[in-house]
Order: structure tokens, then C-alpha cells, then sequence
């Protein structure tokens, strides 16, 4: 017994000179998910649209059964690209062109898979970005979410030659009949408005309307923490204290998608019909978040589509607004030079689902 | 783009000049429960009751699998009527008539309805109080909970004509044949003291009997906020820090229930046989809890019955007292002048069932 | 109604008077697992070892389900046994031949039964040692584990006269082909490293090799009480900072077995491919870990087995040592004389399987 002390075992991530242009990477730990997760979920965020809350309701309108929430899926896969993509991240830059592409339901078995699309060296030259196209697969190949990720990530060595850059073409928003893949064709004279917490539907939201979503929520270290792991999502910087307190902020960062999560279970209050959230056109964490802050958020509807071959649903493009300790009667947003209010945290371009 | 502000969708709740005698509030959200959620439960006050914590000795009584817990589904039907009912509550006042009426397993979608059966305008001009009757149905319509409860809520505005006062009859305690509908007729042989816990059956405990549950419980913020969301209660004062800390007592409020859970579970040590609440008699939260506390609870025996067609099981009717950071081995409770000790935060009147 | 107090439904607990050599002890509230357990455990620790994460991954390789994390299993077995043996507990001094012996799948119902092999009055005569074994078993009757601990007991009475001093023979390892009855014959050619999240298998971790865990977990009260309370144990260290306060630490101590999860989760890194603990050589908890304290871990091979009859898997003995706000790069161990690194809190001995 020697006392051999093995590194190559441990995964030190990958380094920005690791990646190349259309490398697939094949994560690890599949995930059957359960209604042990939605559970959790409900508990983490207290969402109350009611498609993923009631089987019996959604039944009613062609779901086999409640679908999980649109965002733990998407956290769940995004998890599992962190020890492979995002380990030595410096900065998660941005998402774009993000699609769910099924529904997902306790039961069901997640996988993920990321090619590299794109590679650019940034300036100070000891950093680069990397631009990946991940894709959730359930067991059988159904695909479930494919979206883009840009992070920027640390290079190995700063002298390394820089990659010939490729920057890829990504969409503004997705195509609105790209949408509701995730959706059934519903029996739309099953919606409910009480049970769904509001008597509006699609036509009853105008482009350009604001809506504040008025509640606000607490985080606290436990909290974010427990949603963290459920998602197997192991980036360093938010469950070591004792680390992160010598680092940049003193503190645990809040992974970005907690965030996304609480904006999202805020909106009920205005957005109660936006049952399903289709698409992310695009989304950036505009400054991070620590565990006592409370999560405001407000709304606003970009534009508004119909869905080839679909008049049971109609599709919202709605940018959210996320603030801490910020409420948003007043709707914090960017000043004339394009600085956002200091409170903003979070803003996110998706494209959400309501019945017609 | 015009930036038009919609305020009209979002839930500003009901203040007491929007209740009508007679009216009927269908709530939104229907909640499918789940094994995940009975697994949160136990993870959140850690109850041992037998009955709901093993599917074998479950189905060797008689029911088809292990019941979830009566609390939790309590918890999930209070929670759908918050929104409706008391978003712009001053005080949750009381409980009283509270029967459980079937069994809730896993799978079951869980539904509520609100009667409004009395109000009454408060003596300022700027409250009332609004007494309601909630019912919580499965999705074939099967009633699982009805129960009263009345709140003071907020006018919206303090000229409003006061309604004609109607102060609703409620019985002091429900009568005991009205009792064990949420259990199946147990094979009673089939009761294992050993795996209950306790050697103790309903012949065995006396009315004025007092018992002190010994434990106590500390509450995280994490735990009630995690708790309070899983039930998907909107009450804004549990969840936002930012504003309660400007507010009466510049803290999170713990939701009420949570409480009253803390010292169902405690009381397993003491009332171990005692497997299923199945009437709620009447409930005062006499004080706030916030986290921090080290929740301690003492019960005493106020009555006993037989059931009428039932020889499986007793009812106990019991008074449970929960204090904070007092422990209750001397039963801390109201002087001679009605004074509760300033410890105490909760005087729940329950009847529950034990086997003979 | 007289307010006659009734000390004696309550449980105090054994004293080492009350223990008896050959005693059998039936532990109470069996418990159903559940795919929400499974959840609620991935949110406490983040492990993502494949075969407890995916359904369909365990079924390819030849489980009927994913089974639970052994850990789990342990940890409610480990939890009924509280009440009985160790409410008066000064301390846990050690675990020793652990084995686990069958699959455990959501939808099972796990009860405990322990013998007490041991009994030793301690000099003092304040206290005394109790050894027990302790066995897990399914509704049907199957042992799913089976372990000895033993326990520092307060005697009730100083003046009880000593038993007759009776120390168990324990084996310093549990033999090799006595490991592996949990895991069914597996077709090990369906194992896949990408899956599993590393490329290794059994022939290529050496004796002697030392792995640094690498990556660091902050607990938090709400935290560890979540998932003491899920185990149903109801120590009363661990609950109740109104008496902790006043005690020796003035503050809740951490349940042992929550660090060995945390010490599991995190030697994912480095062992990924172990994906079954298949026995307990011995353990010590060798400091108390407190809430805010962030959990690191390294482990050693001690040994290497194959198991006669099995080709599919191999057994790797490894020793996890798990330190607080310490990080393990250089594997903080005992010094020259015996004593440990002060910030080591376990020492843990166990044999894991890997597909070779």
C-alpha cells in the first residue's frame, strides 16, 4: 500500500483547448425522473399551472399523463453538460434557440448529448467561448430539448494557439411553427379557467403589455442547494462555502437556472394560462444571486403567433424580467444607454403556450 | 410595443367587500398527490405513524395502500383556497367542523371548493370577517375534507356599507358517529403494537389523561418556505423577506399549518396509536411562530367515544397545545384569567382514531 | 377531567440496565421506499452513480428497476433502530460487518429487527456498551442488510451492578464472496463508460492507490434535518437547538450517516464506477460535523477481491476519509502516534463493486 495518489480519476473538466469544432460529448448519468422530482420541484418553486399539476386535468386534454414542468426538464439536462462543458466555466454568456420537443413523464429516462458548433479565443487570451448544441434524449431516442449555450471557460495554458474562430449563426427567436412539439393536439373545450387560475386565454394578451408579477421570494443556501443536486448539477461554485468564501463574491453563487425556475413559478400571477413554456429564444443571467435575496419579476409580451395546423394553442413571445430585493410595479428594465437597473438579474426571451 | 400595463391579470385577491352570503368559489390548481409528496411530508416534520408510512401494514388493516397523511392533505386543500380566500387576510381566526372523509393515496387529484357561509364586518369599519365552508374533492368528485374556517380580512374600501352580519352555527365538537369515513372497516387483529410503536390502544388512555410529547423541533426558514410551497399556499408573507422585513415583525411568518403539523408528529411520542386525525373540532394559532423556534407540544384527552357500526376503532377527542422554545413537561396553558403562557402558539382541538 | 399526567406512553428510551444479551428487538413504523425517497436523497447529496439514477441503465444491465441507494437503505434501517437503542446514547462508537443482501426497489417496505450481541459496562459506571445486530428486512421477509454498532448507553442508575461483560467477535472485513448478493448477475457487457462517467473498471484501480475527491459540499441545518427526519430517526441531537443550545456544543450535531452520504456523493470523482456499496468493514465518526462546515473526502484501495462465481463485477475495499473546511489534496490522515488530523470527522471502511 504504497500510497499511489491517483489525478487522472477525478475530472478536472474540460479546458477550452479541449473542445473542437463538432466534437459530440455524450454526458453521464442518465436520469430517470419521477413524480419524487415533481414533487420536489412543486416544493422548490410553488408553481400552480395547472397542466403539471393535475393528472386528472391533463388527461382531460390529451396528456397521457401531468407533464413534468418544461424547466426541470431542462435543468435536468442541462446538469448533466456541466462536468463536461461548463467545469472551469468563468461565465454561462447566453442561451438561444432552445426547443421542447416532447413531453416528459414521470417514468421516463433522461439522457444528454452536446456537439461543439462553434469556438472563439477571447482577447485577454487566457479565456475562450464555447458554443454547444445539447440535446435530451429519453431512453427510447425520443428527442425532448435541444437549445445553444454559450459559456466562456478557462484555458489550460494561456499559450496555447487559439482555435481558427467559429461563431455560429444562431436564430433571434425560433420559428413559431417550430413550436408545440411538446403539446398534444388538446381538447381545448376542456380548459378550465378556474381550475386554471384565470378566465384569459390567448386572444386576451396584447403585444407590448406589461404584466408585474408582483410576489416576491426569498432564497435561501438550503434551498438552492437542494434544487442544484436534484438536477445532478455538480458546478463547484454553488455548494462550497468553504471555497467560495475566499473567492470573487465572499459567498455561493445561485446556479442561474434557480433563478429561471422562480421567474418562471412568480409568473403565475398575470401569466396563469402560459401552461407551457415551447421555446428559448434567448436568456442571460445579468448579474448573479446570493441566498437571502428575494426574486421579483415582470413580463412583457413581445409578440404573439399562431401555430401552423394548431387552433387549439397560440404562442406568446414574452421577455421576463427577473430583480432581487426589487419589487416591479415600475418595471425595472435597461436605462437609455442600454445599463440595466442594478436589481435586474435575469432576462429571458421564451416562447410560452396558452389555449385558444 | 407601446408598453401598455396590465393590471387586471394579476390576482390581487379578494377583499371582504367581494364576498357575497352563499357564494361559491371554485379554486384553481387542481394537485395531483403523489408518493413524492408523502416522501417530502416525512422529510419535513419526520411523523412515524405507521398506518401512512408502510403500504404492507397498510393493506394488512384493510386500506388499498398507505393513506398519504391527513394533514398533508388538509394542507393541500387550505393551500388552494389561499389565493381566493385570504390573500388580503389580516388573520387566519379560527377553525371548527372538520371532517376527513376518505382516504387520499398516492395518484389521487385533489380539488377545492369554498361556500361562503358568513360574514361580518369588524367593529373598526376597515376588516370583516369572512367565515367559509372548504371542501376538497377527488377528480370522480369524492369528498375527502370539509371543514370551516373564518379570517379577518382587509376592505378594499373603508366606506364600503357594511354587509348584513351573518355569523355562521358551528358545533363546539363534531359528533363522534359523524367520524371514520377516511377508514377503510380494519381487520383490527392485524394491528401490530410493536411496529406501532406503542403497546397502547384506545382502552388505554383516559379522559383528562395529560401527556407530554417530549421532542422538540427546530423550523428553518428553508423547512416552511419548502413546506409551504409544496402545499402551494400563495400567503405572501411567508415567502418575501424583502417585504415582511419592513413589516409588523420585520420577518417570514410561518404558515400556520405547519405548525400544527410540527405537533401532529411530535405527538407520536405519546399518541403513537393514535393513526389517523379524522375531525378537526377547532384551531387557534394564539401566536406567530417565525424560524429559529424549537417547536414543543403536550396533549391532553378531552373525550372518548365509540363509533357507532365500528369496533375496530375508538375516537379520542384531544387537545393539543404547541409551544415555542418552552418545554412542555409542566403543560404550559392559560392562567385563571384565560392568559395563554406566552410560550404557547397553538390550541388545536382534534378527534383521533385509535384501535380497540 | 383531573389532568392526570401520563409519563409512561412517552419513550424515554433504553438504558444499558434495559438491555439484555440475546434480546430481540422489533423496531416500529416499517416504511414504504419510494421513488420520491429516491428523489429527496438526490437533492440531499447529488450522487450520480448510474445504476441508482436510471431505470433504464439498471434494467440493461440486469435489475428490475434502478434500485435505491444503498446508503438510503441503510439509513432508515439505521433510523427505526434509534428509539430503542441509542435515545440514550452518549455516543456511536463504530459499525462493523455490514452487508447488504438484496435490491431495493421503490414500492418496498423496509422494517428493522436488532439483537443485542454485546453488553460491557464501561469503567465509569455511568455508562455501558451495547452491541447490536441490526437487520433490515422487506415485508416478504428478505434481509436487505444486516450490521452490527455499537452504542455508549447511560445507565439509568449508577448503583446498577454491572452484567456480565460480553464483547462480540467482529471481523476485521466482511469476506469477499460474501459481497455482491444485492446485485443481480449483470451483463456487463451493456456497462457503459460514458454513461457511467468514466472510463475505468475494476483492473484499473491498484492497492495502495490514493484518490482525492476533489470537490467540496457546505451543509446547512435545514439541510441535514431534512434528511434525518426522512429516515424517521428521531435523535434529538440533531432537531432541537433550544436544548443543543444549552449543551455541549451548543448547537445541533449532524447524524453521522449524513456525512458518510456526503463522503459517497463526492467520491463520485475518482469512483464513479463504484456503483454499489456492497458492505461495511467498520467506520468511526471521529468528530462531530456541525451546520455551515463544508465536507470534503478522500479515499484509498486498501484491497482488491474477486468474488467467486462473478465475473461481472469485483470488489474494491476502499477507506473514505471525510474532513470539514479541509480540502483532501493532500490526504489528511492520522499522524505518527495514532492521532487525526483535527479536521478529519470519518473514517470509513467499505467494500464497493465495480464491473470488471
Amino acid at each position: 500500500m504504497a500510497g499511489q495518489t491517483s489525478v487522472n480519476k477525478t475530472n478536472t473538466g474540460n479546458f477550452f483547448e479541449d473542445f473542437r469544432l463538432g466534437q459530440i460529448l455524450r454526458h453521464a448519468t442518465p436520469r430517470t425522473v419521477s413524480a419524487g422530482d415533481a414533487a420536489l420541484y412543486t416544493a422548490l418553486y410553488g408553481p400552480r399551472f395547472a397542466v403539471s399539476s393535475s393528472d386528472a386535468l391533463a388527461k382531460s386534454l390529451g396528456y397521457e399523463h401531468a407533464p413534468l414542468d418544461d424547466l426541470l426538464v431542462f435543468h435536468i439536462v442541462f446538469g448533466k453538460t456541466v462536468p463536461d462543458i461548463s467545469l472551469n466555466a468563468v461565465a454561462n454568456l447566453g442561451y438561444a434557440g432552445g426547443r421542447f420537443l416532447a413531453p416528459v413523464y414521470p417514468g421516463d429516462t433522461l439522457s444528454a448529448v452536446s456537439e461543439v458548433i462553434g469556438l472563439k479565443e477571447t482577447s485577454s487570451g487566457k479565456t475562450g467561448v464555447v458554443y454547444v448544441r445539447s440535446t435530451g434524449y429519453k431512453a427510447d431516442g425520443t428527442e425532448v430539448l435541444d437549445y445553444v449555450r454559450w459559456v466562456m471557460v478557462r484555458k489550460r495554458d494561456e499559450a496555447s494557439p487559439a482555435p481558427e474562430p467559429v461563431i455560429p449563426e444562431l436564430p433571434d427567436a425560433i420559428e413559431p411553427d417550430a413550436l408545440g412539439d411538446a403539446v398534444p393536439l388538446l381538447d381545448i373545450s376542456a380548459w378550465d379557467g378556474e381550475l386554471a387560475g384565470s378566465p384569459h386565454r390567448f386572444d386576451d394578451y396584447q403585444v407590448g403589455e406589461k404584466i408585474d408579477h408582483v410576489d416576491g421570494m426569498t432564497v435561501e443556501e438550503s434551498d438552492h442547494m437542494l434544487a442544484t443536486r436534484l438536477y445532478q448539477n455538480t458546478a463547484k461554485v454553488h455548494f462550497n462555502q468553504f471555497t467560495e468564501g475566499k473567492g470573487r463574491f465572499g459567498r455561493r453563487l445561485i446556479y442561474g437556472g434557480h433563478v429561471i425556475s422562480l421567474a418562471r413559478a412568480l409568473s403565475f400571477n398575470g401569466l396563469a394560462p402560459a401552461f407551457h413554456v415551447a421555446g428559448i429564444n434567448g436568456g442571460r443571467h445579468v448579474a448573479p444571486l446570493f441566498a437571502g435575496g428575494t426574486v421579483f419579476a415582470w413580463s412583457q409580451v413581445l409578440d404573439k403567433a399562431a401555430i401552423a395546423g394548431r387552433d387549439d394553442i397560440g404562442a406568446l413571445r414574452i421577455r421576463t424580467v427577473a430583480t432581487v430585493d426589487r419589487p416591479c410595479a415600475d418595471f425595472p428594465d435597461k436605462d437609455a444607454d442600454g445599463r440595466y437597473d442594478p436589481a435586474v438579474i435575469l432576462d429571458l426571451d421564451t416562447w410560452q403556450l396558452l389555449p385558444r
